[in-house]
């Protein structure tokens, strides 16, 4: 009963399978392996248009990378104020972008919305003493699990460009919120509006494979120069392309998700019908955040489940935590087992306290 | 006819199957994962007392993590002017760093001296015109295929310290630097005063595999945050971990160093028995520079052979290029095969214009 | 009628007097002249220790660098979310401190409080996601005209260094918080427990004269460099110094902050007074903070009275505007005179509107 | 006989009397007072075009600032060697722009040209490992008090341009340079090419006012945001804007550079005419570079010169200090006396080993 993250699981056995394929002979280093040239069209494809992609290593350095190509070091960017890049990531936005700003706002689910966002704008002062908004980040799924819809994302991206800021997704669990919303990822991303993309794989099923894509050309220029001076231009290039190419071949990824997302599902729907217990947030990737009496939360651990807490923040404006509740956090990933899900389950169930 | 790189190979049969078992089951991440603990402990051992060892995914930010410990944004670090991290790494130390400097200076073989370190230190004008500096690095061997020899370091160390400076070890190829000074990792590094080390696997039989270990604990006090934040903190953190635990495993390290440096040798000993071809630099580690004439440069890369040409600036002063030469450098990895050295060495001895 | 802010009246004349004799002659440059010695011994004699201070062109750099100096480029510090140095500069501590984050907190009237800071520091999560708190930056007076008392002080330097922080006091308007406290400068600094002081001269008769002091003497080890490399090192350093001098001497900065605060309290206590008008926040230092009707605003424009709007943000808990007020800053300086304040009183007292 | 900078002295007389007039009175503050728009439109006529011109404190920030304006952080920027940005500022260009690198190439008199730069670029690699050129920065006079002609600004112009870079020219000594090249500030800048101008009020008669002059409108684009958050946007904005008023009204900029050229010229006709006594390099502006033996230099302290000695490196390529020399670097400004020169002359001439 797993459920601290989804990363806590290794690579699916094809990816594993591929890695291991790609291991034998010599290739050129840097990414400039054949591979990583097979990824890249994996991607127009994928994207069904000529994108740029970069292969890196980590989540945070995707993203910390694609903001500083979007924000220079003497401008902000605009976030949800519980984002993983302003709240999870040690500052690595704001290092990589060279002491650039984020700046978070408020939001139901740390969903951003074109409305916040606009009314934010509407306050700026102008003149010198703040600098000036030139980025948005948005994260598909939110650290809440939820999923931005395309014409919110649509409307968020006209805000941005209106105001000349570019907008970049998180896409740390793009597949599974793409399964939530059952569009293709050209509808999630650059027919929405959005300029750059960090393109996860380790969370679903890589052991460490992200991308930064850039729909918008002008972000990319100067982008290699970047990656290299950010110690994310790996010289065995194989490593990370290998991975993704096991990864996106033939739906495997969204295969993948498919399977993370159904097993947050059914644990949100049979927990959300156990009585007293109740939803922080509807379930609509593969984390499920609800909300349980401290006691429950105890024996749950007690009897072996592992997970985190989680800030109550970004909860509606009229919903509140009892004195005795807390929010718990349970992720799912494409390893999570039938049986898992079932035990956690039965344990709420059965437990008087909650129940009552 | 691969002497392009040690990079150009993937992991070891052995460090890839290392990978293969790690990946089954869930592990805590972020480095909080069992074999994470035990190739710390394992680097404990290695260097016969405990050290702070921190797992990285590349050189780069190996070198310009262990620099931006040593060397405050406002201070400067010296190192010869051909080393990796002032001339190729695309100002990742720098940008690390915050803006401090590195400063290069001349040696031959691009090996770093006390006697021109003190030099340099002594024409400083004091004031606050210059940084000061912070930080010495050398490279292990050298860009020139070079060694330090223990009691060189040892000197270095002392001119460093004796100025209020850290002394950092280049050691993207440590394990075919030990080997030709036949002692051990204790001794090249900690006793004869290196303050914090790159500990390089990816080159030597890993896929991507880097440490930063740190001796002089001040310096790793904060560290953790600077992995964090420069994006080096693996969230599926056996990916690194389980390659360096088959690395480290029973001498497989050494083994393949060894391997490496046998072919260079080979390589080396019996091109400079052809007439009218010479070292650029004596072979001392798994890279052979070597000066040949053009034409038979140009028949080597027609029949097959790939290679990089190198500068001739670190040359002994008393040695210079004639104009039909080149210096070119041939890297030898654990996967050289005695065929292609053979063919490399059958080509030149063959040709009459150098053979001449 | 000019309340737009302290910085729109130039130098007193004993200030300009200073200037014009010091600017005869050859002298050391880069703060080698006598002037400057002067003006640290001044200092010294001030604080009745040794201190070390450093002179800088603005309060921006002032408060930056001072941040530089205590906060590491991946760590943390807090401070009022009203406050100048988050709100009102641009990202200058961001950038001189090479990318560290600041973290603004709540208080009424931009006050911190030790029991606010020990509050979001129980919240701290641990681990790295986030940046370590290594520095706390508090205004004396406030960014709403308050001042924090001794006590008040003392706690947050004992919160502060409790947790690992050094304290930075931003000391804009000190002269006019300290008159307020009635007490030593040494008392309302490191006898309190500040490590370090950014010490205003410009908004209170100086043209251009900051100073960086510490009384942490660790933290100001290095600082000439950054001083240099910020280019805040004047190479005709008297320009700064024969300001301070004429500043600080026979307790002429006091006497011009006298007249300030003079002003303030008149105009705050009879504003205070009028039927409808309330005060925002107390009166504290050289400015009100009043809550005025839009239409008494209006008519105080077209008469050609001119200042600010402020935030409400920072209002006591039980506070709120009504729909139709507004809050309005007035910034009184040594050159505020009788006439302009009897001016504002009379227009707002002769308001039907809001004096119903 | 101080000829240790031309720093060592005050304003001169009318730069002093303006800023003691514009101190009375209330001016809108950071940068909105009307003196700083008449500035700004006396540098539109001095350049006879419109440009963009921004008032900072010190060259050292105009220098950094433009550097950062020109070159992004992932990038580099080609400089002599030994120039002030390089060798003098302690880092600050790099600071400011992000940790962006500065390359330092050879040229007689710290002269930079077309031919060297080209050279340099010719040698680039290509691919990652270097960052990309994106500004050259020269020096106008030189750290040798040289002056680059027209055509070779041009030339240098042209050579950066074509490579993708940006020109910036360092004129902490614009105007003594100028006035060696008889031609107009427009000539001197655009007209040849030059992208941004670091114009140096400071070491020719004011105490403190430089300026960044943008041609390329481009490169000024947010520069408004790089000046505040570097701390160099002045509160009191008429401190600088008086004294560029002053500086540049009716020729009084041209008349104190005459002043200060005519006493080197003088200095160094005389000098040169000593036997035994020779020039490092042509004194082209305001300082005097002549080759001493030491024992004249031991006399010249002794009877109370002031000056600093300075690297030969820069010798052109057949010239070579004896064992018994060192190259003494005499800088003249406005207030230098004939009785200064006279007597510095006299103390060379009357010594017999210099003379024999």
């Amino acid at each position: 009963m797993i459920f601290t993250s989804d990363n806590v699981v290794g690579a699916s056995d094809k990816v594993m399978a591929g890695l291991a394929v790609a291991n034998s002979g010599a290739l050129a280093s840097y990414g400039a392996d054949p591979i990583t040239q097979r990824v890249e069209a994996a991607f127009d494809a994928l994207f069904e248009r000529k994108v740029t992609s970069f292969l890196v290593t980590t989540g945070t350095a995707a993203n910390a990378l694609a903001i500083a190509a979007m924000v220079p070091p003497y401008a902000a960017a605009l976030c949800h104020r519980e984002s993983h890049i302003i709240d999870d990531e040690c500052g690595a936005p704001e290092f990589f972008a060279g002491g650039a700003k984020l700046v978070g706002i408020a939001g139901t689910g740390a969903k951003l919305s074109a409305r916040a966002i606009a009314a934010h704008l509407a306050e700026e002062p102008g003149g010198t003493n703040h600098p000036p908004f030139r980025g948005i980040s948005l994260s598909q799924a939110t650290e809440c699990g939820m999923v931005h819809r395309l014409d919110e994302i649509r409307a968020i991206a006209e805000t941005a460009h209106a105001a000349g800021m570019s907008l970049h997704m998180d896409g740390a669990r793009f597949a599974n919120a793409l399964l939530t919303l059952g569009c293709t990822p050209a509808e999630m991303t650059w027919k929405a509006g959005v300029d750059c993309l960090s393109f996860g794989g380790t969370k679903n099923g890589c052991l460490m494979a992200e991308a930064v894509i850039f729909f918008n050309e002008k972000l990319a220029e100067d982008f290699k120069f970047r990656r290299k001076r950010a110690g994310q231009t790996v010289s065995k290039g194989r490593l990370l392309s290998a991975q993704f190419e096991a990864y996106l071949d033939a739906g495997h990824w969204l295969d993948l998700a498919a399977k993370a997302n159904g097993a947050a599902t059914r644990l949100s729907l049979e927990l959300a019908a156990i009585p007293g217990v109740r939803l922080a947030w509807p379930t609509e990737a593969n984390e499920v955040f609800v909300i349980l009496k401290r006691e429950v939360i105890a024996a749950l651990r007690a009897r072996g489940a592992a997970f985190y807490e989680w800030t109550a923040k970004s909860l509606a404006p009229d919903d509140r935590l009892a004195e005795d509740e807390d929010v718990v956090r349970l992720v799912c990933s494409f390893a999570t087992s039938s049986a898992e899900v079932e035990r956690f389950i039965d344990i709420v169930r059965s437990n008087p306290v909650q129940g009552g």
